[in-house]
């Protein structure tokens, strides 16, 4: 492993996602054909926690430029296939609220096909995420990593709608799911959500993360789950510096999330607290520029900086 | 004072603001001529931690049981004017998601010509509340009232938009502006939420409080104001039993934040901290029922149980 920066060997995360090219307009700007994908976000945010493994495919038009702002924050790149093709590409809009993409189109390319192949190097991770993938897919990469200690899990309604059969048979294979208030509602069928998170829970997971964009997140458990308690937690967050581009935020939470889960011996309730903040961290420095150039640039110290000020936030004496 | 149960003379706040009835709808079910407004839910909420003081206007259809409402919780009512005419009447309804009312009519009636009269009996009161009414008659209350030690102040689009110079002339009077992030935003003409508040605090209140609906609110402070410390606080509120009827969520947070505050002898950043999760806990009540029935019947042992659930909702050991 070229890039292990010391990591113990528990301390690695493989993640399973797309790899693409964006091309993103906000109220702040317009970029074009810049890096993106839910698993190069997530893989970045990753990288200050833990030893980070992607799988995810790419087209001919994806260079060593492009893998080089990964393999630069030690992200372990062997799982990127290579296929003839382009590369994944997404167009999104944003209006002045920011709250929500507008996608202008969606040129799947060479990730229609994607069939995500584990290297046999990866095989001793301890961690796994699935981002948001075909439901069976994510299903056969769990079934293919038998021996890890904690998988992560996002999907959305495209997938809540058109294959919950299938998304029901990944929900009983995943310890944690991370989705949004309105997926979740849509998932359980409920609107009030403690009670729809509950709905969920009996689906399979151990523990809901619903991410609630600016507001932060909230974290719900299955009764005896990672310990004993009957309530939720939440971590807030606050954008602090201008929000250029709400893109690849719930991704770089994940990221945080489970990268600071995987940099930890013990998996109780107050290391799950803690990853949600950690996840809330990511998300927030994720808005502040076009793309990943914000994750790229930061530093473990101004991470936890910004973790002291969202813990101080809700903080009562 | 007639409804004084014992409170220090500095432990009561005047409410100048709409007593109306309401026809409302939600996923829920519907209700027509239940009694509302906004000093209604206010003064309600408020109830449970100080004496209360109401200023309204009321039409010939107000009855004694209506204002048996108010007083059996021991507000003082004497406030209350009677015109000939018809009490104010909003009609309303809420889709599923239940994030936004929809006005299906207003009709003013008596709250048309409402000129706010302060009873002599009121002037003693150190904290005054001014809801959502014209501003100018909001600066004018506040110019009678010149003892008070704290003023709070809530807004709306309406004003913010129609009336923007006689808003500015009241917030140079207030202590405390209570509105939400789009009024926030819209006042200040900024959508990142930490400049737009520091661009509203620029315009005169102290202290300025966000409301974020279901995910709780945000206080912040002008450098120096109630203490030291740059950094804003957040209260978290999740919404425990079902979600009836959103009507009042608002007022009965600035019932609580607000009352909170005047049972406090000292007003210092922790006081004003907690008084936000009291805030967040009132309008989690009054969500649970349609109008003000959850209001009325709760106790303070209830209340503190709930403010104890959100403050554990983000503590990390």
């Amino acid at each position: 492993m070229g890039k292990s920066k010391g990591y113990e060997k528990h301390m690695s995360i493989v993640v399973v996602g797309s790899v693409a090219f964006d091309d993103i307009e906000s109220p702040s700007g317009a970029v074009t054909g810049i890096l993106g994908g839910a698993a190069t976000y997530f893989s970045l945010a990753a990288s200050y926690f833990t030893q980070v493994r992607v799988v995810a495919v790419v087209g001919e038009d994806f260079g060593a430029e492009h893998e080089g702002v990964l393999k630069k924050r030690g992200v372990d790149t062997r799982g990127i296939e290579r296929e003839s093709g382009k590369t994944f590409r997404w167009g999104g809009s944003y209006a002045e609220n920011l709250n929500e993409a507008k996608t202008t189109y969606t040129d799947l390319n060479v990730f229609e096909k994607f069939h995500p192949e584990i290297p046999k190097e990866y095989e001793d991770s301890e961690f796994l995420f699935l981002a948001n993938i075909q439901p069976t897919l994510q299903a056969n990469v769990r079934r293919k990593m038998n021996g890890v200690r904690l998988t992560g899990c996002d999907t959305m309604n495209y997938w809540i709608n058109g294959a919950r059969q299938e998304l029901a048979e990944t929900l009983k294979l995943v310890n944690v799911l991370l989705i949004n208030d309105t997926e979740t509602k849509m998932l359980a069928g409920e609107k009030n959500l403690p009670r729809a998170a509950q709905k969920v829970l009996a689906m399979g997971p151990q523990a809901l993360v619903i991410k609630h964009g600016e507001y932060g997140a909230t974290i719900f458990f299955r009764e005896g789950a990672f310990g004993v308690g009957r309530h939720p937690f939440r971590a807030p967050t606050l954008p602090l510096d201008e929000v250029k581009d709400p893109t690849g935020a719930g991704d770089s939470f994940a990221g945080g999330f489970m990268g600071y889960l995987s940099s930890q011996p013990e998996l109780n309730r107050e290391v799950l607290k803690r990853a949600l903040f950690y996840g809330g961290v990511m998300g927030s420095f994720a808005v502040e520029s076009f793309g990943t150039d914000r994750l790229q640039g930061l530093t473990r110290e101004k991470i936890d900086e910004r973790f002291q000020i969202f813990r101080e936030l809700t903080h009562l004496e």
